[in-house]
Parts: structure tokens; sequence; C-alpha cells
């Protein structure tokens, strides 16, 4: 028996609906009107958090550490509200969340020790992210009902270090979408300007982060799902090294393939802070015992340090990135010179030859798993699912053709250390994306992101402080005559002739240091952000 | 133009011979006779090498240190002797290696210091390991005169440490088999008897370590082909983890294949201790810098421990080893449990299913790559090529089946890690391969140490000290009874009908752990070794 698609993505919309709690949901004439942009200040407003609960959601995880049920209640709160306004949840775990949270300051007032790191902290998963007795979807009709059988190994982590999940996140249809939209919840809108995307493929996540629905977040990358979001966002976001975090259990269309591999990472609303102690409380754990294709790196403590030389990447040779980036770069940059760091230009390395290899190694198959979970349902395929899609060949790759291409991966990383080496830099600060966010439906480029998924960089995208202003970031004389080098460029550039449409989003830089220098690479964001953060309100 | 693969192979032995250095070979008939099966002891008969040639080509690469001109000279002319009754080598260096050792004993007379902890070593290299502007031909015809531009990076690690290079050594056509013949260099011999085969692939450095050719020696490893030669000519071989030791520059037929990952490792003519060396003086190079596919962990210290489980697979389930192959077990198991070793009996874990998973992923692709360039000079498949091709199926996998197996193989791995937490084992000793060393030609069965390729164990082979008796270790009448499970089993006991065939074989054990406790295994096996070892000519 077949059913009509629809009726499956139903069920996804049911389980959601079945989920959240309603005590929580404001009447729809006390929402913000469809036509407000920005909904990021609205938590104040709505009179559905106390004061209290809107101080303990404004918190960082490290800040938060008793009276957890109270916290879980104010973050679920809040993530109602949030879903409200955003549609960014797929499905709420409101009761076992609050009764986790008791049972947690219950064992405080017992032994006065804490669980573990991260005891109590409420933390919002990616919908993909298989969660035991629940059902796990990808984005995909097809898989609306079907069940999970065990917790991935990384939530099981998180939950041993004290974690709470109380709110599953949306994805796009495929995972493949620097946005978030699929036809089971539909499309996931921008806290800070609801007309453009909060990014993808981890932007349920993105909102969640940015409407501060959770402190931290579980997010993953393949190109850029992590970072686009949390810029996006404004927010924050960490792309490992790829083989660090355990990624056991996520639910896959093309499970198995390896010639791109994705990672696992936090989000955080509040700090880098929280990125590390995602990080730290999840590998203290030494999970490559079990998931052994994991390396056994432990989480190193590192100092931060000023010694250090950042390049600025202004520019990846074929896109340009839009005013408003550029003056964050800017503004980066005269403050870091100002606080003594050694900044210089990184000139891209052959960024074109990079796309080609990666774009080409994401589908070696043509999409097939894809196309066929789509057919299984008979669900369209979303315009941007087709655009991720034609990134590979119309048939699939042979093997020794896809051979060629994982050998030029290999090279081109390699070639980009020793780049890296040969100039001296530490860490390459940069656009995470040619816009501050992307208007719907225009998440076309990925290589500000999917290049250092190339070359394995881990990177962290952090909020530079600066928001689009219209007018301040309005095309100068110059910029007006800025002749593309292509189409891809002018495709880009032409989407910012009206600076209106990116009102009030934040640009999130994305800073990368070499391959397994994960814990340099957050201890240098950290210095870079809170240099950068300085006086920014003045810029 | 199209040349005859013949002309072409013979372009090979050209090498070879043009490289031989003439004023060492000895007229034919001061040789053995070529019926003469072991010619382990012909240095001290030959006449070639003086007293102290005999001694310095006796000691470890530990052991030695200084006058390393005369120190490869001695090799040298080993290494002459060595090719003339195994036929093992297919390039000599004399010269350059000759004038490198001068250099460095010029270099420690000026400033008292060594080079690096490998001064002045002479080692042997397998051929497919790129060396610059020399030929690499990997065992085919068809790159007979293909130039390699660079040393790989191991060589150049190596070198950097002090070792010299004198001979590049033989391996089969395709490199998959566990024997050593193809048709530019011809067949290898073992020395312990050359009715043997010296095993593959690493069957040159084999031949080398087991008629101390060089203290030291470089193979590679994706099915078993540096602890099958080490087994089967009584020597010293290591297996480490993936992705630790640097493989840039290796040439191969299917390079960017990822499927199963191949490793390079060292082989030692006289210790453990030497496999040790050769891992800590490249890693501490930290080659990850430079090669960013290599995991960023340094070779660790650790102290050998007594305060160990030890597990003895007896049978793997689907072949039963050759008698001295058991009397080796259950000599070991005597002597560990006499030593206070804490020993148990490992019961194997679905290895049919582990070697369908790796067997089929050795070629997704049908071996077309492995055709295509037997195609391009003509040459004939050698029937143990083909015995290796039709592993695969005859048409390519779908990536999407080829994604089935490489999961399979991480869940393999990851429940195969589990049993070992589980059953609190440390270690699993276990035979090498059925045989004590397999007849020449008849190197089939490759899941003693295929399966630690899937698992990704590290693994040491070493010598048990016990050889083959065709007296003592005649089939008893309860072998005569044994009822093979299938065919394979059939076939690989059947091969034990005549013990005579593996006279004067050494039985090599093969020591495993977990993957990445390489450190943990070499140790482990030093202390297995000397315990094993303490009487055992007695046995």
């Amino acid at each position: 028996m077949t059913l009509t698609w629809q009726i499956q993505a139903q069920k996804g919309k049911d389980i959601l609906n079945n989920s959240i709690p309603k005590q929580w949901l404001l009447p729809v004439d006390r929402l913000p009107p469809v036509s407000q942009k920005s909904v990021a200040d609205f938590p104040q407003q709505s009179g559905l958090l106390n004061e209290r609960e809107l101080v303990i959601t404004d918190m960082s995880a490290t800040a938060l550490v008793k009276e957890m049920k109270e916290v879980v209640v104010a973050f679920l709160k809040r993530a109602v509200l949030g879903h409200q306004l955003l549609n960014f949840a797929t499905e709420f775990m409101a009761e076992e969340a609050i009764a986790r949270a008791k049972e947690h300051d219950e064992y405080y007032r017992r032994t006065g020790k804490l669980v573990g790191p991260l005891h109590g902290i409420p933390i919002s998963v990616k919908e993909h992210v298989g969660m035991k007795n629940r059902t796990c979807n990808t984005g995909y009709v097809a898989w609306v009902d079907q069940v999970t059988t065990e917790d991935s190994l990384l939530l099981q982590l998180l939950s041993n270090a004290g974690a709470i999940f109380h709110v599953r996140t949306n994805q796009p249809q495929s995972l493949m979408h620097l946005c978030c939209s699929n036809n089971i919840t539909g499309t996931t809108l921008n806290p800070l300007n609801r007309t453009l995307s909060p990014g993808g493929s981890s932007g349920g996540e993105g909102a969640s982060m940015g409407f501060r629905c959770a402190p931290l977040g579980i997010g993953s990358d393949i190109g850029g799902s992590i970072r686009c979001p949390a810029a996006f966002c404004g927010v924050y976001g960490f792309r490992p090294s790829s083989m660090r975090n355990s990624l056991a259990g996520f639910k896959l269309a093309a499970s198995g393939q390896e010639t791109i591999h994705g990672v696992a990472g936090p989000m955080a609303s509040r700090s880098i802070e929280d990125l590390e102690l995602f990080q730290r409380a999840t590998l203290e754990q030494e999970p490559w015992n079990i998931e052994t294709s994991l390396v056994p790196v432990p989480w190193k403590t590192v100092t931060p340090t000023r010694d250090m030389t950042v390049a600025i990447m202004w520019d990846d040779g074929c896109v340009r990135p839009h005013p408003p980036i550029t003056r964050a770069l800017r503004h980066a940059k005269e403050k870091l010179l100002a606080a003594g760091i050694k900044v210089v230009d990184w000139e891209p390395y052959k960024h074109q030859h990079g796309w080609e290899v990666i774009s080409s190694l994401y589908y070696p198959d043509a999409a097939s798993k894809q196309r066929e979970l789509l057919a299984k349902s008979g669900e369209p395929a979303r315009p941007l699912s087709e655009w991720a899609f034609s990134y590979s060949r119309s048939t699939p790759l042979s093997h020794p053709e896809a051979w060629v291409l994982q050998e030029q991966r290999e090279i081109y990383r390699d070639e980009y250390h020793a780049l890296l080496n040969q100039r001296g830099v530490d860490f390459i600060l940069s656009p995470t994306y040619p816009a501050a966010a992307a208007v719907m439906g225009e998440s076309h480029y990925w290589n500000y992101t999917a290049i250092w998924n190339l070359v394995d960089l881990p990177s962290v995208v952090f909020p530079s402080g600066i928001t689009v202003d219209p007018k301040v970031d309005a095309l100068t004389e110059q910029d007006r005559k800025y002749a593309p080098r292509d189409e891809v460029d002018e495709r880009e550039w032409r989407k910012y002739q009206d600076p209106e449409r990116y009102e009030g989003a934040s640009v999130g830089l994305q800073i990368a240091g070499r391959r397994f220098k994960d814990e340099e690479t957050v201890a240098a964001a950290k210095v870079v952000e809170e240099i950068i953060k300085g006086d920014s309100r003045e810029v």
C-alpha cells in the first residue's frame, strides 16, 4: 500500500504537535506580525518568560550549574516560543527533560556533586542524530516513522556528562542545503530577520541558538552545515577536524560513504567557551574505545596566546563577499593589529579547484541514494536539493574516477598545509559565506566553508559584532563598478544590489587552523573574538 | 609502438644486473646446489664475508653505531650473496650507500655525534616505495621504466634519521600475493628452505631479513604483506594501525583507493626492539605535518609489563593450522602461564564474515586498474594475481554497494573491540598463517592476517623459536581423523599430508592489540617473545 507523501509527512508534523508543551503556546494574536523581521527581542516582550527565566536563558552553558529544573523549564518555554516564531523544532521532549532535571537536582542535593561537566545543561539536537525509541527522518518523508533503537554515541556521552535533551531541531531535505526546509516540518526562519534563512543544514540548531532555546546544540557539517547556521543566526559553531567527534548513530541517506567525511560538532548561543566545554566533556570519555574509527586524541588544554600570525582571507578568489563582510574583516584587522597580533593577508590557493574536487566527491553515485529515498515516498525534491544533487555528474563515477579525486583531495590538503607552514601562518580568518545570511532559498555558494571540509581545517564561527546596516553598508561608487569574475561571482554579488534585504543580519566570521589543531583553533578564536569585540558597538 | 612484454621486463632485470656489485658475486660453482633447501648458514661457508663482517651482519640495528662504511659493505656483500641464492633484489645502490656511510663516519669523527637514531643503519626497501630518480615498477612490466621524481616521505624520514638504503627488494605482480613472483625479477626464495615461498607481498624484504642482508627493512601490508614474509622467513615484522606510518610516494595500481587502507611498516632481522627503533625514529619527526592524512599521535614510550591478559586463538573457526603452529602456540601457552601471565582462549568472532567484507573491498572496481596495467604491457597474469583478483565480483560494485560493505567494516571493527573490552583481553596471540610457510605458489589463505587489517589491530610477528620438524610434527592418529569444515579448510589441511615439504621452516606467531595501541602491542610482543624463547631450544 502506498501512502501519498503528504499523509506520510503529516506524521512528522504530528510528532511535533503531540510533543509541543501546549501550556506555553502563545495565542496567535499575541505573536508579532509575520511582517516583523527580527524576533530576537520578543522573549522579553512575550510575557511568557519571567525575569529570572530571561536571565537564565541568556546565560552560557558554562555559567549554568544548579536548580536545573528551573533552567530546563526556562529553556523549554523559550524553545516553544521560538518554535512558534521560527518553526525550528521537530519534536519536544518536555516531560522527560524536566524529569531528568529533577533527578539531577535531587542528586546534587543528596551528594553535593554535579552529575558531570554538563550537569543539567539543556542541549538541542539536530533531528538526524538518532535518539532511542524516537523516529528519525533526516528530512525525508520516507523515513518519518522509522524508529531508532539506540541513542547515538554522542548523545550517550553528553548524557553521561549530565546534559539534558529537550528539543530536536529541523534540517533540510537531504541535509544538503545551506538552508533549512523540507516537506515535513517546512521552513525554519532566521530569528534576526525572518525573511532570511537560518542557514543549514543545522538550521534548526542555528535558530535554536539564535533565539537562545538552549545554550548548546549539536550540529553536523560536511560543507558548512554547522558554520553557516552559526554565522547566519549570530551565534557560535565549531567544525572539528574529522574523526575526532563521534558520529555513530547519525542517520544518513548514504551511510558508509567516505569520499568526504562529515563531522559532528557543537553550536553555542553565548560563547566559544561553551564549544570547548562540549568538546572536553565528550572527548574525556575516550569515545574512540567504542567508535574505533575515531582518532585517539584527547582534548588538550591550550593556553590562549597572542603570539600568533593570523592571515585574513578577504576573498576566496572566486566570489566577492558583500560589503558588510568586508567591513567586519577590516574592523577585525584594525583591532587585531592594535592588539599587537601579527596580521597578514591570505592569498587563497586554488579554491576553484578545491570546489571541483569536493563537489564531485559529495555524490560519487550521482545522488542515487538520495533520489531513491525521495522516490520512495513520492515527495517532490526541494529546489535546493536539486541544486546540491547537480554538483555531481548525472551518472555515477567509476571507482577509479573517484580514486583520482580522492587522491587530488589528499594532495590538495597536503599542499594547503605546506602553504600554511611556508607562509608561517597559524590561523586563517575569513568570511563564512559571501553574505551575512542568505535570503530564504538563495543559499547557493558553499565554498567559504566547504573548502575547509576538504582541507579538513578545524574552524570556529563567531559573531563579529557587526550587523548589516543598509546605510553604513550601502554600495559605494567603486562597488558599483565591480566587474564580477564569472557568472557565479556575478550571481552572488548581484544579490546585494538591495542591501535592505539583509537588514539586521549578523556577520559571523570564521577562523580556521591546521588539521588536528582543534584546541589551538578554539583558543585562538577566543582571543580573536575578545579583541574584536572590545568596543565593536561603536563601529 | 608496442614492445613485447618480455623486452620490457628485461629492462627491469637490466636495472638489477647493472646495479649488482660484480666484485662480490660468487662463481656459480661455489654456490650451494639448487637442491640445497636451507641457505641460512651459507654466509659462514661462502668465504665472501670475513669474520668481522659475519659478526656485523648478525647484529641488530640497535647494536650497530659506528664505522658505518664497514657495516654497509658487510651488509652489501651479504645482500649480493643472498641475491645469488634467493633472487630477492631488484636493484643495488652500492656506491651511493658506501659514499653515504663514509659521510656519516666523517660526520661522527668531526662532531662526535651521530646523524640520528638510525645513524648509518642499512635498510632494504621494498621496490614499490618510490625512490628519487629511480624506476618504480610495483611488480608490473608496464611500469618498468617509470622514474620516480621524489623520495617517498618515509624514505626522507629514515634518511633524516641517518639510515642508508643499499638494496631494493622484490614483490609479486600486483602486490597482492602472499608470495613473491612477478614477470620482471621472477620468483624470490625462502632462505630457510628454498622450495618454500618467502611470503609476500614484502617477500623480498622477508628474504632480505631472513638472510640478514640488512637489520631493518620497509614493507607494506594490506592483507598480511609484512607479517607473512616475517613469519615465513623467521624474522620480525610490524603492521602498525592504519594512518600512523607515512605512505606518501608508495606506488600503487589503484592509488586513491581507500576502501581498505594499506600500511607501511618495519621488518627486522634480529629483534622487536629494532621495529620500535624504526617507529620512533620516523614518528618523532611528526610526519603528519606534511602528510596530513596521518593521525598526529607520537610514538609513546611504554614500559613492558607482565600484567596483561593474552588470549590465544588456536584456530580462526575457518581453517585449521598445521601441527607445528599448534605446537608453537601450546609451547607459548605453557611458557606464558609459567611466567605468571594471564592466558585465556580466544573464541574467534565471525572471521568468515570478516573475510567476506575485506575481500570484497580489496577490488570494488573488479580489479580493473590491475588488469589494465597487465594489458598495457601484455604480460600474462601470474596465477596468484588471478587468485587475488577473483576475490572481487566480476563487475564493479556500485558506490552504494561499497558503502554497505564499508559500513559493515566499521561495525565489525567496533564489535571486535567491544569483545576485547568485554572479555578483558589485552592481546591476541595467534597463528600468522595456517602453515609455517607456504610451499611455493600455494599461498592461498590470507585470513589469519587479513582479519587484523579489517579490524585494524596493530600486530607484531616474531619467530616462536619452533621450526618444523617432520618427525616431531608428524600427523597423529587424531590429526588424520580431522574432518575439515569445508573445502577451504580441507585444501589447507591437505597441504600438510607430507610434513617434509615444510622442513626447516620457522613458525612465526602473531600478537595483536587494540587499534592505536601500537606501542603497547610492541611492548607486549617483546615480553611474550622473551618468555617464550627462554629455553625454546629444548622444546
